[in-house]
Order: C-alpha cells, then structure tokens, then sequence
C-alpha cells in the first residue's frame, strides 16, 4: 500500500536524511546519503562542512553532467510491519555563484538551517557555497501495512 | 576519514539495510532499500515476501537489463560526528530457476535465514524463488571522525 497525502507530505519536510543516487560518467549509479530541506516544492542539498575531501564531490560532478537524480527516503525496523519508502524522481541542478544569492537559493539555506540545529556548529557550505537542487518529477510511496503509518504518526 | 578494514567487513556482515540504485530502461536511477546477507564474498539480495505488487519487480527488470548497480549502507544520526557509510558498487545478475538449486544460490538462501529471523514468519520468496546477486566491484568507505568508529563498535 502507499503512504497516505498527508503522511508522505509531512516526511518530505521533516525526515532528516535521503539517499541520493546519480549517474556517472561511465553510466553506474552513484549513491550517497544526504541531509536536505524541502522549500517551494523542490528538495535543496547543501555540499556542507561535513569532513570531505577539498575536490568538487562526485555527485556535484554527477549532477553537472546529468541532472537525472533520484532520491530515496525510508526507515529500517526490525518489525518488517514498519518499513515504508518514498522515493523520488528528481531532476539535479547545481546552484552556486550568482545564482546563491536569489531569492530561491537564501529561502532554501534558511530552511536548512531551520530543520538542522547541527548548522549552528558545522558550516553550511564547505568551500564554495553549493546547493543540489532537486525539483520531484515523480513521487512514490510504499509501506508495508496500516501499522506503518501508525508508527510515523507517533514517531 | 575510512573506516577501518575490521569494522568495514563487519558492518558488510551484519548491518540489516542498505539502498539499491540500479539503472532504468529510459537510464534515470531507481532506489530501493532491500535486506541482504553476505555470502562466499557476493551480496544476495531476495525477492522476499514483503508486500509487494504482482509483477516483476522494477530492481530485476532493471538488473535483467544492466548488471551495472550500487548498494549504500549507512546510519543517520542526528549527531554528526557518528556518521559513516559504505558504498559498493557492484555487478549485479538475476539468479532463479534452475540456478537457485546450486549450491551458491542455496547457501545464500540460508545466509539469509540466518541474519534475519523475520523470515521465521515472512517467506523468503515472492512467487518464483529469485534472487539478486550482488558481485562487489569496488567498495569504498567514509566516516566522520574517530567518534563513529567508537559507536559502531559500540553498537
């Protein structure tokens, strides 16, 4: 079964972590866990100051090449009657330089800070300010039961 | 940071969840968290008896398609300083039919009733016994500092 409207919405504001899957230069898909923030109906991403190397991260590299993104939001338990998933078909755009400095761009570093307190001592951005911006094509939901959603909505 | 190489094929044997990117017909990128058991240095995955629609599931069209796939395992914690994850990226092949009687195929099977107990009551199998052979390619890791590896340890 899916997860009902209005579930679904409130996960996509409030889970705390996705994983994000591009593609690569040779066409393998490239997977990496993220923190993000939804803002005006798109998820941002922010290439924050978690410890990472000083080179331009593989998914920016990714993205640049190829916009097609998906991301995947779900919560392992042990009760297999709890799983569920959304999974998110996206297209990735990268935005940085003068593009930051938009109205999108400070609404979306705000929401960032706002859903993450660890922002008040990690930096934002590492290096360069960098945003993913991933705008949903498709949104899918599953879960494995009604016992699912009774537990995020006491979650 | 890596994680050291203990604690990295500890994690590959035990840790219950990872994300599965593999690629689509039109070659965006699918995901899906799947349950998987390490067995003879490949990662099997089942088409277990979660619920799950009828059809072939879009991960086996896919591998049946392009064996080019990824796997992600990981944990999200709220403080930073815990986090790791490690990324496999891996040849992937549909085993079923006559293949499952081998003996690979049949100590997968049970490497997989071993590590989850839940398929005491949840069959091990949808409809037609099938199973997704991971072949591990390149394995890479990071984590955030000492702090993780203390907590995996500890966990």
């Amino acid at each position: 079964m899916t997860l009902p409207d209005d579930v679904l919405e409130h996960l996509l504001d409030t889970w705390p972590v996705a994983r994000l899957a591009t593609i690569r230069a040779d066409s393998r898909p490239h997977l990496v866990p993220v923190v993000f923030a939804r803002d005006g109906g798109v998820l941002w991403s922010p290439i924050d100051g978690k410890p990472k190397a000083d080179r331009e991260p593989v998914r920016v590299r990714n993205v640049r090449r190829d916009g097609r993104a998906g991301l995947l939001l779900d919560d392992y338990a042990g009760d297999w009657r709890m799983l569920w998933w959304i999974r998110v078909d996206a297209t990735a755009t990268i935005v940085r330089g003068e593009a930051m400095n938009g109205a999108a761009a400070v609404a979306a570093a705000n929401a960032l800070k706002r859903k993450y307190p660890q922002y008040g001592t990690v930096p934002l951005f590492h290096g360069r300010p960098t945003l993913i911006r991933l705008e949903p094509r498709t949104v899918r939901s599953w879960c494995a039961g009604p016992a699912a959603i009774v537990a995020i909505d006491q979650g």
